[in-house]
This record gives structure tokens, sequence and C-alpha cells, in this order.
């Protein structure tokens, strides 16, 4: 056995994952082996990690980049560049269907060719359903399957995207038939609509009322339907960017009860509250910045429930629904102001996150008394469930021999000093604001590497991977992570499934 | 102070509802005093009714007579008729816009000339709207309350019928500005819909397979869901015809919290399972007898549930959801069965029960080890409840001073020997057959007496009431049974429903 | 029929209870009859309740009076005077077995004496056990319950007077097989013990350490636990003064489950908060007078919770727990204060309540938007359900013919002005000071009547009763009020117990 | 780096921990490295698990070896002969302190002296405290933690050995200062005397009435009472041998909510329900094998119940609960049979098998539509939990670098055929019995190695380890594997607990 000079072995302490101490040997990207002394030659390159905690590249799951129907402020040259600043080697973003199209495969080319060659870490997408015609259902998401695109995601919100609940069952039927994973946002529509329409009527449409128009119950209500939806199918589903406590009561029952229903929370809903909307005294239109739907809740209890949901194993995912709009440029978040007047219904959604995704989370993660989840934990949300989920087991979300060499090292507790404060200065993304600006977490990526090769090196020259070095994933299968299907649904005979499925 | 012949005396045992001995004092109809020795003449006419239980008579809720898109095996004349005989005198029929229907007026005129001089017992209206436009939200509404209709029913199944979430919360709201009382169906249509097409494309259609079409899942999404919206919308609204465990579970929990959310069962989901959907060896369609929605559940436990929702207060009314449908004749259950194949898509949905349901409630009544519930909740749930609902509060539902005297005398248990075996010989509906063929109830109304007069005399001739007594009841508004409005909504800021109410 | 002098005929507007216009005629201290226009001659007493609401006479049947192991503040007549003052006709006081005491005999016969011909109102004991012998059990309580005492008393802490598993089983096999009546102080003396021994030590000694002490999981447990045992031996139990909203959710889950599980809750735990124990800035020890066990909570939401338990009718009983203990005199509140040093483990426990009971719960009870609970729910916590529970049903706790003519007549709205509020100086107790000292109440009994006879007449000369007019109550045995018995044990087989029982 | 000839590679498929393929080096006992190629050379010895499934030894951290208040069928020398054929390499037994023990430190060493040298796997210590006293608590927990002895085992049932509350809770304060492990045995004592005595004296006293001794309720209320302790003073505890499914809900809820709450379940309580307790035709007391505590369930749900927990998580822990008592020899089973006479209450309580655990639980393990529960779940309940539970994570429970050599290598499917049907004469524990005779397993361990030498040989010679080869392992503070300390309590102020910790 040679080691060849792109092997890199490293000492680390990730005890969470590893016992301290031990060493990952690399080779043509991959991890070659964990040891506790690796035989190493001359031409052996070595990262000295002691001290700090190694953790698998992280897997963004949930990103909007360069899409038509979303906030656009990040193509995949920014948005990737963003997120190996932040630690994240693996992004999957959204290829959109339009309502009017009737086959996906062109789509799925445009997006192809909107990242290809453009991306600094590795990335997928998932393909956004607005229009489940049989065709695609039955001849096309074959086809997507082969070609690695395994994952779909369902609104039952937004006038141009929501499905109905006949569509909803089409799309979970064909997905209980082919294997893939559906993804859904879970608001009530007509809610919306009506507290909408109500409060425009009344001339309440400063960015605050946006909170207003999407209560909880509207996030409990789909969360609830979807949840029957899929155990009537046996179908597992993730539910994306959850905000409600009792939305998350609903999904832990479901657990409980094995049914492979997955949630997914944002930083967001872990750090802000909807007071953020209220803009500030100089610029009363600044609470834009933080629209973002399901909006911000009004009560820090809102925020403590979804850090329970973090540290009790409920979620399955922490995502970024990394979804940039521009505060200042045309086309971004002053959409919502014209003539002075602030209408929230016209601020493009979302808030810009995947590079402070990790650092965020990590800050919280330990096993110090006011620690809110263990590092375990940190790695399942951030990297090894939503590679597993989405296929991507083996490959990506773990440092085990095998898989690939995508790692995040970060500066060892003694060097970290009294942390980093978040500021847009510092952040790689295409847009003019971060929505925790001015924020304090106590570590940062010191390496990020992609497949054995440093790509952000902090203490160095920052951005060091190339724009090109991102590759398409063709992800296999998602695996269940909690729950089975086979079970039994409440209030059916056993086998009465068979007589229709 | 006189008493005019029309007043009788009576001396009863309900002890649940008024001590041992008492007298119940009637004039013009009305029962004018209660007490232990009332004062009486030789113009008095008194009934002896020693030993025996005195109850309220029975208002039936939720009654299915001469209804254009319904089952239509009963008139009012016939279904009052079996009313009365089953100590009911008070019904509360629908009348039905259909969906082209722009106006509500010329339905409701219909309807009062369907009942008018053709009813035994008192009636009124509920108006199922299939097509709430503003106009006649707004504008005919209010009309309809002040003419005594101040109630509505609204379904979320059934393709002529049926309204999507933003017609629901459309009827809500003005149900919380003109205070009129909401009922709903509440079943997933979606879900019924994607498993009948697919079991019909499997062959399986007869009866029995109406009840798989139709699963708990589906009254327990839906049941959720309009709480949602009432919880949304701050508005009372009452759940019809329960079936399901988990629906009535939601349904409690929502009571706990205060919320005003009312629910119905009725004798099908008490003591009729889907196996009686089976049919017989000598006719495999009889099945169709008992096809209603929701279906007939599986399992004893299901049955179980419900009673305990009886007991605890889950619900507020037990009605018969009476739908009459002949067996035999033309129009019936038998437009399921052509050319020798079964459809149960084609059955006509719905059992009669006006007459059976307060017997086979009170059966189950009193304070025996293994009785299942207090004769109090009989009464609440088959009489005083409803009337106060429904806005009859004063009038209809109680002995007491100033109350219509409708009243039912069972017989005192010496005399009630082996019971009563249900038989459709016996019965006076206008459909061929009962769903209780052959059960034994304990009791059997010996005399029932309409606004003081006696209008059934089982003893005697039976039926000796007139065809034209009963009167149309001009309701007013109803009262909340349980919970309150002006509470918090889960998640939501105090007040911050004000901004769009 | 004649109507004796003694007869009175009220008009009154209780719309809840009776229609508006209803009289009630009185003869010989009883209702004789209801009715819209009752006959009256030259001898008829009337009272003009034009206006009013009469609701029946408070029953209330959680008293401490000339108690030996309690707050000493009232005897008999001072505590009933305060009573009636305050619209209570009914007391149930405590007589209370040493553990020394081989027989409860002599100790009912003891407090026979402390309470005949020294009572304004009716009268009766619970008696409090805390060494139940098998002689007790099996040959005394047979001849109490014939002598009318048909309630027992349990502590489950409290060193002098707690009971162990054990003893708590066989009283409540005892009450299964004798039909007694079983009330439990229900917190944890452990917990409590190893709190109070560190606080303690810490010196942490004033009166607002008391709540400390005493934490909600104490009263959880102890409630959970004695639900289980009352489960096991299938015999229903009612929890006294219940505070905490955990525990009160066991409540109402073993009552969904229908299980005989009835609960009561007091004014100090719907008004007061723990901040109240702090005292003030003048005296530092006057927190004293808010101990009391279980401890006022510390959150604004512990006592939203019992208001909802209040209105939702988990709780079947809303009693005073009237514990005088007077502050300044001997023997007194001050006992915890010696030598300038605080000790709350030496103070009294106890707030006086008899007299301000009614009036606190009546000004939220109504269907005005912000009225916490119906007037209907009003009257059964207060007067029906404790005179169902405990054996007075038929003579007590309702406006109904054959009823004891105990009546409190309110001031009618019209009349009612600004309310009125409370003070020590307007109080009949024998104790120094109240609690709710300055909180301002919508109404105030204008009159009480017991047996037919006025015998508080706030406009006129106050106390108009008898000293000697309060007659001993023998009691039946009580009724289950909610839930009932020979239900099904979770995870036992049906008939399990008959092996046993 | 050399490789020395104690170095074995193995080719393995445990593709749920490890990617196929993947090669796991060892060298002084210890885990060296894992590889997807490593270097080797002729002194490198190779076992050749290709297709096989490779997993950590299994550690059963519940099992009662040479136990003076215990069943004694085995010594430490059988015991743990029959744990290595299972797969289990580590097992922690119990030293037993007598409540007339005022120092634990003899005991100890009294279980030293029987173990050593006398056992083929790895073992430890749970210290019983039946009499836990200031002295032993301060001063002798903190040595036994210095020598490796972590955690200890409370009863809060069985006479000789049970504690009150107040000693629970003493133990408690003392984990929480000391950082030992707390392992609890809860049933309610003074429930199962009460029905034992009636039962007794009714009769029932055959081996089927232990289980009507013990009912569910016992063991929920119990269980919910340790957590309500264990929350006051914010310490992690572990219950035993979970049976019941509302008592495991309790445990859910607690996780919920973050508490550190584990529980641990058994193999009996998965296959074995209470018929078996009724013995045979041929042996009416054949049903005393089957006695243990809590007992055998009545109902299949129940069983499936606790397969939800092992699937769902709540469960943390799978051991054997091996308590062997021989059935036809003098100190065994026959103990609860005299004279003809069956006594259920003399029946030493357990059943043996530390042998059968882990093929039991593999049998179900896995991904087909059938299995219960994932691999990586086997391997978490088996092993990797019960070792971080208890302090030897680094060492115990991995497939990692640094670990212990301790694996299990299962036969590869292809070669597993129709399984192993469980018989007593294959077993190599002293006891003359197993429950599960004749029930068939899919696979058994193949080969064991403890610390890198096989033990178990199954197609060679069975057992090839050495009966001295078991060290006592010295076990470092256990860690919390769900939940955490330092949360809040429930209606608790925030910081409360600091005025008396």
């Amino acid at each position: 056995m040679k080691f060849s000079p792109q092997k890199a072995v490293y000492e680390v302490t990730a005890s969470e994952v590893l016992a301290p101490g031990i060493e990952i040997g690399i080779e043509n990207g991959k991890i070659s082996c964990l040891g506790t002394s690796l035989p190493r030659d001359d031409r052996t390159k070595i990262i000295d990690a002691k001290g700090a905690r190694v953790t698998p590249g992280g897997v963004d799951s949930h990103v909007h980049f360069a899409q038509d129907n979303s906030p656009t402020g990040d193509d995949f040259t920014s948005g990737s560049r963003s997120a190996i600043a932040g630690g994240t080697t693996t992004v999957i973003a959204f290829a959109s269907q339009l309502k009017t199209e009737t086959s996906v495969i062109p789509c799925i080319t445009e997006y192809h060719t909107r990242a290809k060659d453009k991306s600094y870490c590795d990335y997928s997408f998932h393909l956004i359903l607005t229009n489940p015609t049989p065709a695609i259902m039955q001849t096309e998401m074959p086809l997507l399957i082969k070609q690695g695109i395994t994952s779909v995601k369902l609104y039952m919100t937004y006038e141009p995207l929501k499905l109905g609940d006949s569509q909803l069952l089409a799309v979970l039927m064909a997905a209980r038939a082919l294997g893939f994973t559906t993804m859904v946002h879970a608001e009530n529509s007509d809610i919306i609509s009506l507290i909408t329409d109500r409060l425009e009527a009344a001339g309440h449409s400063s960015p605050y009322f946006h909170a207003i128009s999407r209560p909880q119950i509207a996030e409990n209500e789909a969360t609830y339907r979807i949840i029957s939806l899929a155990e009537l199918t046996d179908t597992p589903i993730l539910i994306v960017h959850m905000s409600s406590e009792i939305a998350m009561r609903h999904v832990r029952k479901a657990q409980t009860r094995m049914l492979p229903i997955h949630a997914e929370t944002c930083p967001q809903y872990l750090f802000l509250l909807s007071e953020r909307l209220k803009g500030t005294e100089k610029d009363a239109f600044e609470g834009a910045k933080c629209v973002c739907s399901p909006p911000l809740r009004h009560d820090p209890k809102d925020l403590k429930a979804m850090w329970r949901g973090i540290a009790n194993g409920t979620f399955t995912i922490f995502s970024s629904d990394h979804a940039p709009s521009t505060y200042d440029h045309a086309g971004g978040k002053k959409l919502g102001l014209k003539d002075g007047i602030m209408r929230y219904k016209n601020i493009p959604n979302g808030v810009p996150g995947v590079e402070t995704r990790l650092p965020l989370l990590f800050s919280h993660a330990g096993r110090e008394k006011d620690s809110k989840l263990s590092l375990q934990r940190f790695v399942q949300l951030t990297s090894s469930d939503p590679a597993k989920l989405y296929g991507l087991e083996g490959t990506k979300g773990n440092i085990a021999p095998g898989y690939d060499a995508d790692l995040v090292i970060w500066y060892p507790e003694t060097e970290v000093g009294e942390g980093v404060v978040i500021g847009q200065k510092m952040l790689h993304h295409g847009v003019d604001y971060t929505p925790y600006e001015g924020m304090k977490v106590k570590n940062w990526p010191r390496y990020t590497l992609l497949r054995g090769k440093v790509v952000w090196d902090r203490d160095g020259e920052g951005i060091v991977g190339d724009v090109t070095a991102g590759k398409f994933l063709k992800r296999g299968k998602g695996k269940i992570v909690i729950g089975k299907t086979g079970g039994e649904a409440n209030g059916m005979l056993e086998g009465e499934r068979d007589f229709w499925y």
C-alpha cells in the first residue's frame, strides 16, 4: 500500500464522533482509513488539527440559487462560494417547474446549465413540482431518478406553486411506487389569503403584517393534513422549514407512532423574532429584510420550542433555506416599497443564510451546561441526516472510510478567543445584508475540505477552491431516517390498503 | 288563577331531572308550574305517570325529510309520524341550496311548502349552503335569521355539495358577524376520491368497499382542519355525525382549551359495525341498507370510543341523521345494483332512525353499573342541548315553567318487562327496513305530548296526533353550549385578530 | 291548597337556571312550586326580586371551623355568620381524628358539640382519617354513614396527618365497599421535606420560601399517584384545592377516560400569586397572611390554567378551604415570627374565604365576552355539585320543588353600580384580615335565605338570622358527578379485578 | 508502522455501521484502524467476514450472576460462558447491599472475589443500594467511583430491597453531586402487596396470579413518580425492564421535554405473554419458569407497544435481565411448590436470557419491510448506548479506532439458511431451561471476539475463550444519552432550584 501525495493525515479531536487523536487518511479525494497512528511517507501532506474538532462537510439541502421564481440575489457561483466559506460542501438547490410546463425535462436541463462549472461545492437539485401531470409522474420521474434527481418539493401555499390535496396525493402515491423523497412546504393557503385580503382592505401593509397574515394555525393545519395524507399513502415525507410548536408536536406524535415523517427547521426560526419585521427608526421598511415564510414568530417561547425539537430529535434536518434577495438593488426586497408605500405582499420572501448556518448552530453544540444540543446531533442535523434522506449515504455526511473527504476543521478552543461577530462585510454571498448582523458565534470553520482539497482557509487566503470544482451529485434513492413504511394506519384494518394500493 | 281543561298534572319519577313526586302543571300548551302538590279542579285532566320517568320531548336536529339531494323515503308526514312515535316532538330538517342557485330565498320557500300542514311535530330547517356567495351571506342570511332560520350546514365532501377552505372561511366569518350556527360534515373529499377511483379500477365495488373508501383518516383530517378554521375565525361550530375516535379526540382537546367546538354522533356509530355492509347469504347486496357516511367502522373499539364521547361530554348532540332510502323500491338503495353488478358509489347514503333514536339511547341510560350514561346526559344529548345550540332555549328541551309542554312519558320499570324488540313492522316511517331489526331496547315512549296534547299513546290507538299540528319554529340565535368565543388562539398574539376581523 | 304565611314568592331573573319571570313558591322551608304566576293570598309574603338573579344557597364543602389541628380563628358561630353574609347556607367542616385515636366516635361527638346550636347555617362534617385501622374502617365507618357522616378526607402530606400508599389503598377499598366519598390532599410529602430541610439549612425561611418548598411537581406526582390508586380500586375520589396545571391535566385525562375523579379548586388559586408572600415594605412578615398549601403559584399563567379548569368542567367543586388564622393575635400567623426571625415552617397554613367565595366567582360568571364561566357553571361549582357529591341531592343545591328553600338573591344589575370593594371591615369572620383586601367584585348577595327565612339582608340590618338556626345535615351517600365506576382499568384484563375485589 | 501477529484484518459488511468492504485493523486487543484496504504482512492474521455483518460485542448491562438475594442458577463462569456464546463480551452484574449493612465496601470486595479469574468476558458491577445511609452516600460512593463502580440500582418494590421516596431523593441528590448513574426498578410496592394479600386470601396462588398481582398501573404509577423525583433533582436515571405502554409514554413525554430519562426493556417483554404462566397440561406448575417482575403482560398489543419503543428510540437499552433460577433443582423455581400446593409468592423471580438476547433482537433488525428496527438501533440498544450510559465510552460499544476489539461476526445471509431453533441443549448457562425453547431466530454469532481474540467459534469448537480472560472494567462516569441536565422543571421558576441545591 502506498500513500499518494494527495493524502493528508489529521490529528483531530471530535470526541463526539471519533475519539481524540484519531487520524483521517485521505486518498483520491476519499477517506481511505481512520486510525490511531497511520503510516505516512514523505509525500504525505499533513494538516495539524490538534485540539480542533473536525466534522463532516455541511450538506445544505435547502438553498435557492439562480431560481426563476425565487429571490435571485445569488447564482451558483456566489452561493456556493458563500457555502464553502461557512463549511458547507454540498448544496441541494431547486429546479422549478412552471405550472404551464407539461414536461420537466427542459427545466432540469436548464438548471444543469446554470450550475455546471459555476460551483465551488458539490451540488444537486430537487425538482419543484407545480403541475404533477400523470405523464410527468409516470414517465419522466423514473427518468429523473436514473439521472440522480431523487427528490421533489411540493407547496401547499403560494398561488403559482400550490397543489390541492388530490395533487398532493397523486405525488405521494408516485413517491410510494418510485421511491423518491418528497419535501412539503406546509401552510394553509386559504387562511393566508383571507387574512391578507382583509389586512389589505384595512390598510395594514407594512412588513410586520406579513407575520400577522400567516399565523401558526395555518402551519399547524397544513402540517396535520400532509401527515394525514402521508399516513394514508404510507409514504415518507419531509416537512420543510417548520416554525410552530404545535405543528412540531404533530410531527413528534407521528414519529412516536413510527410514521416516516421527517421535519426541518432553519436558523431564522431559532434566532429571530417578528419584532425584526418592524424595521428601524432610520428605515421603517428595513423589516423587509426578515420577510420569509413561514414568518418569524412572535414569542421567545416559539424559539425555545424549535430548540427543543433540534435537541430531542424531532427535526431531522437543519438547513438554511437560503433565499437570497438583495435589499437595495432592483428586483429585491424594495419591490415591496413603491411611491413610499410599503406592501408586504410584494416583498420577495426569504433570508440569506448558507454561510452562517453551521457557525450559528455549532455555537450551541457541545457538552457544556448551557449547550442546547450535542455535537453528534449537530453533525446529524447539518450533514449526515440530509445526506441519508436525499440519497447521498456512502458519499457524503460521514467521516468514515469510503466517504468523500469533505471536512470542516474548526478552530481549537484555545484559539477561539472571544468568537466571531457576524457581519455582512465578512460574508461571501451576493446579497447586501445578513439578518444576523452583529450576532456573535463561538467558532468558525478554520478550513473547509472538498473531496480532500482545502477550499476555504480562513487564516490564509480565504476562498482557495476552484469555481469549477463542484460536481453534480447523481443521488441514489433516499433512506428513511426516522420511522418506517409498512406500518399500520390509525383506524384502518390491517391489509385494508392492499385493496387499493 | 284558574286551571283550564287543557291542563294536565303528572306524577313523575324523573329523578335525574326532578325529584320523584313532582307534578307538572300545563296551561295553554306550556308548562305553567312544577310543584309537589299542585291545585286541581274538576276541569283538570290528569295523566298518572306514577313510577315512570318523564323526559322532555326529543329534539332531533339532524333529519332529512323530502329533500331533493338526499334519500327521499320520507316526506314530512311520514317522517314526523315516525318521530312522535319515538318520542321526538321537534325535528330540524334541511333546505338545500343547489350550487347553481344564486339566491336561497326560493329554496327556503319551497321547503316551507313541503312541511306546512304536513307535520305531526314541530319543525324547522337548517340551510345547506353549497354556494355561499357574498350576496347570500351579506344580504340573505340576515333576512333568514329574522325569519328564524338561524343555522347552516356545510359539506367538506361530496362533489355537488362540498366547499373549499376559502368558502368555509367565508361562511365562518359571516357566522361570526351574524351569529348563526354552523354545522359541518367533515371528511376529506380528495382522500375518498383517490381510494374510490382505485377501488373501482380494481373491481372492488360491493357495499362493503364503501367503508374501505372512507377511512377514519379522512374524517380525522377534515375534523382537525375545520377546528383550525373555527379557531382562526373564533366561531362556534358543530361537527355532525362523528364516527372516529381520533377525530373525537381533536374535539375533546379543543373543548379542553375552551374553544366552542361542538360535536354530534348518531345511533349507527354506537351500535353498528362495517361487517353489516357485507350483506347476507341470501342477499349479497343487503349491506346497502347500512351504507351511510361516514361509514360504519370496523372494530368494536370504535363503538366503544363513541360511547365514551357520549358519556364524558364530548358530544353535545345525539341525532338520528335520519336519511331515509327504501331498499326495494325504485330510486332507493337498489340504484347501486344494475344488471346484477353492485356499485356502492351509486347507493343512496343514509339509514333511517328518527323513531328508534330515543329508545336505543334510553336503554343505556341510568345509574345501573352497566349503564353507559346518566339520564341527565340522555336528556342533554337528545333534547336540551340541541335546543340550546339551535336557538330553541326557552321553548324546547326542558321541563320548566314557560317551556312548551313537550314530554315523553316512559313506561314505569315495573311494566317494562322484557323490553321491546325493534322491528320494521312496528315503525311508522316510510322506509321498508330498519338497520336495528331484532335489537332489543329496555323501554319505549308510553305517551308523547306535543305542547300539552297527547300525540302518541302506545297502549291506546298509537298515533293520536294531528298531521297539521306541527308548527314551524321560528328560532332565535343559537347559544354556545361548550367553550366560548373571545378566547385566545394558539400561537397568535393577544389582539392579533383585531387587525383583520 | 293554601299558602301559609311562611310562603314567599319571588320574581327572579336567573336565566341560566330558570327563565325570567318564574316565581318560586316556598312552604315550610321548602320550595313547593315554580311557576309563571303562582296563586297568592293575603298571608303571602312576597320578596320582589325583579331584575335580580337568584341562585341556590352556596354549599361550601371545605371549611375549617373550630378544628384542633388547624388554624382556629373561627368557631362555628363566627364562621357560619361569615358564610351567610356571603350567600353560603351550608358548610361542611372537618372532624379530625388524632393519629393516636383508635376510635373516631368520640371525635365525631366532640365536633357535634362544637357546632350544635352555634351555627347560623346548616352544617355537616367530613371525617379526617389519620389512622384508618381495620376496626375503624369495618365497624365504625358503617355506623358513621348511618349517622349521615358519609365522607372522609385523607392527607398525603403533613407528618401528623399523612397516610402511606397502603393506608390510602385500605381506605379506598373500604370506600368501594361502603360507598362513602373520599377527599384527598395530594402533595408528595418527601419532596416537600427534602426541600424544606435544605432551605432551612441554607437560611431561606421567610414566608416566600413556603412557595419554593412545595413545587408543582409535588402536587403533580401525588395527583397522578392517587388517581392511579383510585383507578386500581375503582373508587371515586375528589382531589381538594388543586393549584397546578399539570396535575389538573391528569384529572382531565382521567375524566376523558370516564374515571370518577373529581377535583376542587379555591379562590386563592384563581386570584393570588406567590409574590403576595413577599410581604410589604412596612411589614416583611405580612406574606404570612397568604401562606396556604398548596402554596400560591408563581406565574399568571398558573391562574389562567385554573380558570380554564373552572370553565371547561374539570373542576367539580369551588370551595373556600376557609382556614382561618388571625395575623396579629396569639396562636395565629405570628407563630412563624419569633425573636424577629421568620420561619415559614411555623406559620399556620390557610387563608380565610368563606364569605368572599361566592362574590369573587360570581363576578366572572355570565355571558359577557370577558366572563370566564357561565352562570350555570357558577351554580354547579358552588352549590349543586358539592351537594350531589356529598350526599345532599334532593335537599340542597337546586332551585326545584322539594328542595330546601336556600336562596341567594343578588342585586339587580341596574342597582349594582360600581360593585363592591372587599375590605376586612365589612366581613363577619373572626379573622383580622382578608387576602382580598381592596379587590372589587361586581355584585354581592342582597338577601340570603336559609330554608325560606331571610338570614342576611344587606340593605337592612345585615345578619338577621339566628345563631341556633343551623341544623346538622344527615347526609346520604354521595353521587358520582363525573365518570363512573365499573369501567375497565388501563392494562388490566377485563374481569381481572374480580379475582381480588 | 508494523503490524504485529496479533493483528487481524476483517472484510465486513455492516452497512448500517460501516460501508461494505471496510477492513478492521486490530493491534494489542484494540481496533487500530478502519480502512478500505489496510496494509498486511505475513504475520497478519485474517478472518474473512465477507458477506457477513460485524457488530460491536454485546454489552449486557443487566445480569444477575452469583448474587445473594437473587436466583443463583449461574455463577460468573457459567453466566459469562453463556454470554460470549451469544455475542456478549461485557456484562454488568450486581453487587447487593443488605439492609443491615452500614458499609458497602465489604460487599463490593466480596463480589470482586466471586468474579475474578472466573469470567470468560469482561465485567463490572452495579451497586444495589438498599440502605443508602448518609455515610455511604457521602464517604463510600466517591471511593467506589474512583474504583470504577459508577452506577447504582434502586428498588421501589420488594420488601427487603425497596426504598421510600425520601431515600430515593437522597440517592438522586447524591447522584447529582457525584455523577454516578442511577437505575430504578419502578413498581408500586403497596399496590402489589394489597393484591397479593387479597389473592392469597381468595386462594389464587398459581403462577398465573403472579401477573394479576402486579398490574400495569403499579408500573405506571412508579414510573411517573420516579420521573417526577428525577425532574425535581435534575438527575439522569434509567428505568429498568419496562413492560407497560403507559409507563413508556411517560418516559417518551419526559424525553420530548429533554429530561434525561432513560429506559430499558428486555426480551421477555417483546416475545412472551402471560398465558405462558398458565403452565402445561403435563405440568401445571411449569408457568413458574416465566415468573419475572414486572410480569409478562396479557395482550399482544402490549408486546407491540414495547417494539414501538425499541424502534422509535424511547428505549436506550435492551438488556437480558438474566436472572437464572433452575426449575428442577433445589433452591430454584420449585420453592413455589410445596406439598403439591403452588404459591407464586415463593417462586424466585426471573428468566435466563444472556445468551439469547442478541440473536432474538438481531432477527428483527434490518431494512426489510417486516423488520422492526434498523441495524443501527440494534447496535445502539445492545452495545453502544449501555456502554455510554455506564461509563465505558471509548472502550466498549463501538467499532472505531481506539476501542477494544470486541466484535460479533454474524453468518453471511447466504449461509444462514432456515435460521437457528433455540433449544436448551445448545445453550451454555447453568439453568435447566430457556423460556424461548423452540423459537426460531434468523442468525447467530458465527464468531465472538474479546479484545481481538476469538472466544466463540460456532462452526469450530464453540467456546474457545479462557475462563480467566475476562477483566474487571473500571468504568468512568456515565454519559447522558438522551436529554440533558440543567433544563427547567415544569412549574418552577427559573433558578428556583438554586435556593436549595
